[in-house]
């Protein structure tokens, strides 16, 4: 197979993302209707963030998620988004081609129009994605208040016992390893639930460090204790740790990756938050 | 020696970088006065982009510089910065200390107030900068007319020279040697020239992808034919070259990295040009 140079790698990102202007300009630009410009950039390392056999597509729209995830639980849309990539010198077309296409994927799937980027030669993979949007305000990490119930916007377990399936050789129920790798490999952040309902949140954080890190850290940040009276979880989730030996707190807690996000909201707003959850299929 | 938890690395960036709110939010916020907000993102890998021998600092600097050279083509000075390092777990602690002390210098240097960012761990080292700033407009590659006059920031030849010192142990006199490593490890782009004089550029481009592809670049976005007269290097490159038996255009139009810029005018700013280039040292 030929090596590819790096204006062809740039003309398969030009065409299949449908961004003539990618690597056109030495910077980007985009404008705002707000004065405040949310920001978030993330980077996708191929040793450390792409679990063996996940194909370079799916890599590349995690690298977005990663960082819509982070726009949904501060409750904003994110609008604009700058892509970079690193690949090593020996990679094939068809891999160019896959990761180009995961990214142009992604992107449509919320909404993100892409303002440009670039590419660069390096020993492994690793993807930048930089996102932008724009906002009166965001939603904290620190405004939790006593007496506020704390909330996680999807069940937890499935994405750990999908890595402990796909890493480790575990077993399940055929239709539990089905969720479960889907969970692992296809995250879907909960933008809109976000962006609805951010008024009533006191406090979030992006859970994707993992549930127990981020309970801890929102707790830290807003100096209140949080306690859990409910493990958010659901019964197939106790059943495949039972069945294969997992601590189900370390599936649920300490897991991380879900791209479900945690928030707080005063008690007189839990019917409607209920309510907005049911009718954006959140929960 | 003890290897580094997340949490340690993070603590470090803190307090070197005076930034109280490294990874402390899911998002990074900034406010713009215009409505054009300009982006750009730049990632440097260690296997590719760090040279033996390079300080850790001086690639943090680096990996900032490259950014702020996009701008200084540009004519936008970039106010604000999101850091984001991989580091190894076998890291150690005065690495991640001249890591984070390189990128407080670099953001000082060019007045660049740091947001946040985030920290990961990965095969080798990865920098990953993205700078913000704001313009009513930016000097396009594109722009060049005919009997236009072409123009560079700076001498080149002394980047490659340095590298090819650094890397391919070629030798020359001692105050070359020292100008053409501080040339490759430590280049200032002209960010100042950039913003005064952007009102006379028809087309500009950073060069650090090497003059050549700058120049060619530039004439096929501008459909002109770009004749250049004039190599733009000193002497001692020229002495250098003959020395080491190095074909001299190869240093001058074929290096790269060099983070200066080209830029074209109308000749009837000749003399404007020239005598800011004077006052600003640039030249």
């Amino acid at each position: 197979m030929s090596k590819l140079d790096e204006s062809e790698i740039i003309k398969i990102f030009q065409r299949k993302l449908g961004c003539k202007n990618f690597v056109s300009e030495d910077v980007e630009t985009f404008k705002s209707s707000k004065p405040n410009i949310i920001a978030k950039t993330d980077t996708l390392v191929e040793s450390t963030d792409i679990p063996p056999k996940m194909k370079l597509a799916d890599a590349a729209r995690k690298s977005v998620i990663a960082c819509v995830s982070d726009f949904a639980a501060k409750g904003v849309k994110p609008q604009y988004g700058i892509i970079s990539v690193n690949f090593p010198s020996s990679i094939s077309r068809s891999k160019v081609e896959e990761a180009a296409s995961g990214f142009r994927k992604a992107c449509k799937e919320f909404g993100i129009s892409i303002l440009g980027g670039d590419t660069n030669a390096g020993r492994e993979v690793v993807f930048n994605v930089c996102l932008f949007g724009n906002a009166d305000s965001i939603v904290p990490r620190s405004g939790a208040k006593n007496k506020d119930l704390i909330f996680a916007t999807g069940p937890f377990g499935y994405t750990a016992a999908g890595l402990a399936i796909l890493l480790h050789k575990k077993k399940g129920r055929r239709d539990f390893v089905k969720k479960a790798i889907q969970s692992a490999i296809h995250a879907k952040p909960r933008v809109g639930f976000g962006v609805k309902n951010k008024r009533y949140f006191s406090s979030a954080m992006d859970s994707s460090d993992g549930l127990s890190t981020t309970l801890n850290e929102m707790a830290k940040q807003s100096k209140k204790k949080f306690v859990i009276t409910n493990s958010p979880h659901k019964k197939d989730v106790e059943e495949f740790a039972k069945s294969q030996k997992i601590n189900q707190d370390k599936l649920v807690f300490h897991g991380g990756e879900e791209y479900e996000f945690v928030f707080t909201i005063n008690p007189k707003y839990k019917a409607t938050i209920l309510k907005n959850a049911k009718s954006l299929r959140t929960f």
